[in-house]
């Protein structure tokens, strides 16, 4: 599979500016660039630190209560949340607020100008929280089981129709850094949901420019990008409900994006079935970048 | 000075959303975050591998000739090229093309084509340099005496208004990566210049937003800015012909600018005085960074 990711620049006779499929931005591909050498030491590969991991089973305490924890029941899960000072232990997932937050749900006393705005300066209202994607400490997605990622692919959607559901809240963000160069400060599997009172700068642009491709061509600008890359050299992989691929004008190097096959404008719209699929899908592409 | 940096955020209750001076773009100021703890751990302090430099001096052969050279000739300066083959040594400054381009000069053949775009592909055209700063592998522009800051700005200059006067360029950045973790792979003292066939987007979105003040409050937005931070918490220095000061809506931590007093739209403007007092200044500010 990794193969793909050659094919990509394959054939390449000059540097490549690539615009993005909506965006009036253009990316450098230069792939002899990574060739550079380095005069700096090699890194010490990233070892965690010998001590405490408060997202590890037992430490439920160094955390704020959780929001959200999914709990074994027999076969199946049972959802409940940390409550007067009670922490749930046994936990298969467990999302927390962050301790250290960019975004803070606005105060009970001034809740009515939380999200006003003055000018150049606002309050940055909104939610931050940390999702453990595992108990074990080291478990990367693409050695989970599938049970487990279905189990964290739910708990965002949970998660997503719970602060979606804010009136203060525009956006859900769900993301996930690993490692210490990505930005991740500790090394138990986890993603972060940012809930923002505002629309991401580039979301509303891809809205705008989406809409304009509809307008244009009476289709999806979507929908449009999965026909083409079905048949061409940048195809991951594709399955029964997912299609997977290489951007055109990647950001980063090993960029990947799954996209669903059928129309479909929100997490929420999609059947448990398809979130079993998207895991398994997800788990296959993450294993062939290790 | 660095108290300067301290203050921005000494009384804040809330973390902030602060709007860019000049983009409808918004800045979160989450001064907390930064005391989050981590458990990686920590990275060995970078150390150069023992090898060779090509950016040393006596190893002028390791890149491509020079595109300027700066030679002391008694107490003047004198400029040159490397040609047939020939490198010269002893250099102050040197600048070569990178290696490793990003941009390059379009071919003698495709001249005529160089700069066309196709759809959604161009060709990457443009110069991608080195700027040696320093024969002194470790030279630390904090650290570097004011004349050899003064040759650097000079050869910036230099470049810059040679690269500008080509028809396929449309841009050139000046840019410096210090240490791994910025992106720099060679340890040696050294800018970059990217000369590119179009504006970035953010810089002509910077010069929209500042023909827009400029229509609704006929003045400058960047002499706007200026009186109001010369008065302000966030100004670092204040001398002859600059400002230096911490801006409103910082996206890095330590950010800083600086702005010449003078309204002034290019560093070729400069008289040859001034560019001393810059050179000054930015040495003033890089040592409180250390």
């Amino acid at each position: 599979m990794l193969n793909v990711f050659k094919l990509i620049g394959f054939s390449m006779k000059f540097n490549e500016l690539r615009k993005d499929y909506l965006l009036d931005r253009w990316v450098v591909i230069a792939t002899e660039r990574s060739r550079r050498p380095t005069d700096f030491a090699k890194k010490k590969r990233e070892k965690a630190k010998a001590g405490v991991c408060p997202l590890c089973p037992g430490n439920e305490h160094m955390t704020p209560p959780a929001v959200l924890v999914y709990l074994k029941s027999g076969r199946k899960i049972r959802k409940a949340k940390d409550e007067n000072g009670f922490r749930h232990k046994n936990w298969v997932i467990r999302c927390v607020p962050n301790l250290y937050p960019a975004f803070t749900p606005p105060k009970q006393k001034t809740r009515k100008k939380g999200t006003a705005k003055h000018g150049d300066l606002a309050e940055a209202v909104g939610h931050h929280e940390v999702l453990v994607e595992s108990p074990r400490h080291n478990e990367h997605p693409a050695d989970a089981k599938i049970q487990q990622l279905t189990y964290v692919i739910n708990a965002y959607r949970d998660r997503l129709k719970e602060l979606a559901s804010k009136p203060y809240v525009k956006y859900v963000s769900i993301f996930r850094n690993h490692g210490l160069e990505a930005g991740a400060s500790l090394s138990h599997a986890h993603s972060q949901i940012i809930a923002t009172p505002f629309v991401p700068s580039i979301v509303q642009k891809e809205l705008k420019a989406s809409r304009k491709f509809w307008k244009q061509n009476k289709k999806c600008v979507f929908c449009n990008i999965i026909e083409n890359e079905k048949k061409g050299p940048r195809l991951i992989l594709e399955n029964s409900n997912f299609v997977a691929f290489a951007p055109w004008a990647s950001v980063n190097p090993m960029e990947f994006w799954i996209f669903p096959k059928k129309h479909e404008t929100s997490l929420l719209d999609m059947p448990q079935n398809k979130v079993e699929t998207l895991a398994q899908t997800l788990k296959t592409c993450l294993r062939a970048l290790k």
